[in-house]
């Protein structure tokens, strides 16, 4: 395997979009090429992260968005984890030109829920989980997170408050960063008072649905002396693991810990060569509050139980020891699904070039993403060093 | 890249099934692994093959399947390029085993679609297409492929009577296939008698919706020892091609060839350092009859515009010069879509350890398949060896 780099990686702005998920995605694409200073013919491959783009009529994306962008002869599959959709395309690109298969990839996530109403986004949603067992049933995400939730505050004492701290830090990280979903600073007080979606979880732990779309080009090194680029502009992949999880909650011993997370992260470590406290901040998969308790537990930045105290003590905010989610997270970035393990990245390419304005993690040279599907039944891990 | 070898293929019956997809998918992979002597716990990741489990209100299908293979931890990714998506993840599984990050994968393509009505199951059909500009306005895929027969005629004098061949070669060879969906010889007369269902292509040009899956072990030369096989039983992957396509036909020169095929065709042939006359049967993507006479001209089998002579004159059936479809190809075997392109594996599996039947191909060693998304907006071709 060739050393991988993330030579640009940019998104369109998270939120509800009179965009297709075809304008989506060609507007990330080409915010992404024009960073690179490019050309779209100096890619050779693609891969789509998306999970529910038949929900607006139309599969088969790799074909429809390569001819957007005038190079339709490029092979472009979709790759679909549910919620991980974007780590797992991240990772299938970095495998390909690590193999040497190709030289310059444009990874591209995307996600249009807008349409829909409530009920049914939800119901799309559902279909990431074990349906027949799960969704069939009613229990749709909030229910599931409910449970992982209730199973954290059980065991460990974590309290509806210490949840909704997350909440709180992430939507102040989202303030400052122009594509987030949400703009709006909110209280604990804000959380708590939020109407109840399934006890013990309130609609201030949630994510949102979101439109939206997110790019990087990938290249070997090869590539990236072609295009003159300073070394010190060089954002390698040092790691990436992944791992499944059962379908269905109902399969595990454990709800407070998914143990795909926990062997993804595991591996992306050993590849990267690399232990927690090298890792200058982190962007996870916080689908709700209770699961960037849990990923911060599975990743081994915290001890099992101890992540609610830490994030109330601000150990994960900008400027403490290690800020998580300093986009503003799902919860306040917002979730476009397929988007989302790719735009994880984004943050990271701006972070580690300095360029996060407000919510500049000091001196960030080493970062981490994690990326879950459904309740764990796929998870991406990615460490990213400017080298 | 190390080489990849086929260590066993299967498959379920094609046709009109109870199942599930999850149901299907387990029956073909627990087939596949027992065939391979080898245990779940030896799979390391897997890619699943699929296009509209959604219809079906379940998407991330990896989980649900690795969970019931009583492997839930092992990774899973759906790779969708409609009713490519099976050469897609063959071609994916061959780069992670070759670039050394696995040694053992399971690829397994499945499709349900017997639940939908035959309008509602066109409709998804054409989610494949660019359904803004093709679906939406009418133009299912009997309709493009319609065009693309009708673009052949009047090029080439292409004869209604000759795309019937192909589907009377086809239906002979299925007769001998135990899991194909048809076993029914038919008759030129029987085809140019059936209902016209986009001039120039009847009922009898089309390939029928299918339920199934088909499921491929793939591994590294050194899992290949562990299992102590002997090398006469080595199906090595020698080449793979894959390219893209304009997503709509209008955005086509020329009707009467899928440049994808022809792009995909040429980087398989070259990795394989072989040539069109090396080829000892190959297994095309023949979704309406007028499909497989393009895919040998996009081959380099035949010349432009011959290839409907060849097809008349026996070339192409079981004991002429270069047989097509012996499986009885997605016109007869059926084409669950994103089963076809690991079905097609399935065919040269067993071709090439001479277990086919009836249909076999003598001395059959190397084989080529050619799997199509859509009208061409995706192409993979794969050449195989018995080593």
């Amino acid at each position: 395997m060739r050393n991988v780099y993330v030579l640009s990686a940019d998104t369109t702005k998270y939120g509800k979009s009179p965009l297709s998920a075809r304008e989506l995605a060609l507007q990330a694409s080409k915010k992404a090429i024009l960073d690179a200073e490019i050309s779209p013919a100096d890619i050779q491959a693609s891969f789509i992260a998306n999970a529910f783009s038949l929900a607006e009529k139309q599969g088969h994306l790799g074909p429809i968005i390569m001819s957007g962008l005038g190079i339709p002869d490029v092979p472009a599959s979709t790759i679909e984890s549910a919620c991980a959709s974007g780590a797992s395309a991240i990772r299938e690109a970095w495998i390909n030109i690590g193999a040497g298969i190709y030289d310059c990839m444009l990874v591209v996530g995307v996600e249009k829920v807008s349409q829909l109403d409530t009920i049914t986004a939800t119901t799309y949603f559902s279909f990431g989980s074990d349906f027949v067992f799960e969704g069939a049933c009613g229990a749709s995400f909030p229910g599931l997170y409910g449970a992982i939730a209730r199973s954290h505050i059980t065991k460990y004492g974590t309290t509806e408050e210490q949840l909704a701290s997350v909440a709180v830090k992430n939507h102040a990280n989202a303030m400052s960063n122009p594509n987030a979903h949400f703009h709006k600073r909110i209280s604990i007080e804000d959380v708590m008072k939020s109407p109840v979606i399934a006890s013990p979880l309130k609609l201030y732990d949630a994510c949102p649905f979101s439109d939206g779309a997110a790019a990087a080009i990938l290249c070997s090194e090869d590539f990236l002396k072609k295009t003159g680029r300073k070394s010190s502009e060089k954002v390698l992949i040092r790691g990436s693991g992944r791992a499944g999880g059962t379908g269905a909650l109902f399969q595990r011993e454990d709800l407070t810990t998914l143990n795909a997370a926990v062997m993804a992260g595991r591996e992306a470590f050993k590849m990267a060569g690399l232990s927690q406290k090298d890792i200058d901040f982190a962007e996870v998969h916080d689908c709700f509050t209770v699961a960037e308790l849990v990923a911060e537990e599975d990743l081994g930045f915290a001890r099992r139980g101890q992540a609610a105290k830490l994030t109330q003590e601000g150990y994960t905010k900008i400027g403490g020891e290690l800020p998580v989610n300093p986009s503003g997270g799902l919860k306040a970035k917002g979730h476009p699904v397929g988007a989302t393990g790719v735009g994880q990245v984004v943050e990271v390419f701006e972070q580690l070039h300095g360029k996060a304005g407000e919510r500049q993690v000091e001196d960030a040279r080493i970062a981490l993403t994690h990326n879950v599907g459904a309740t764990g039944g796929s998870c991406g891990v990615h460490i990213f060093e400017l080298t």
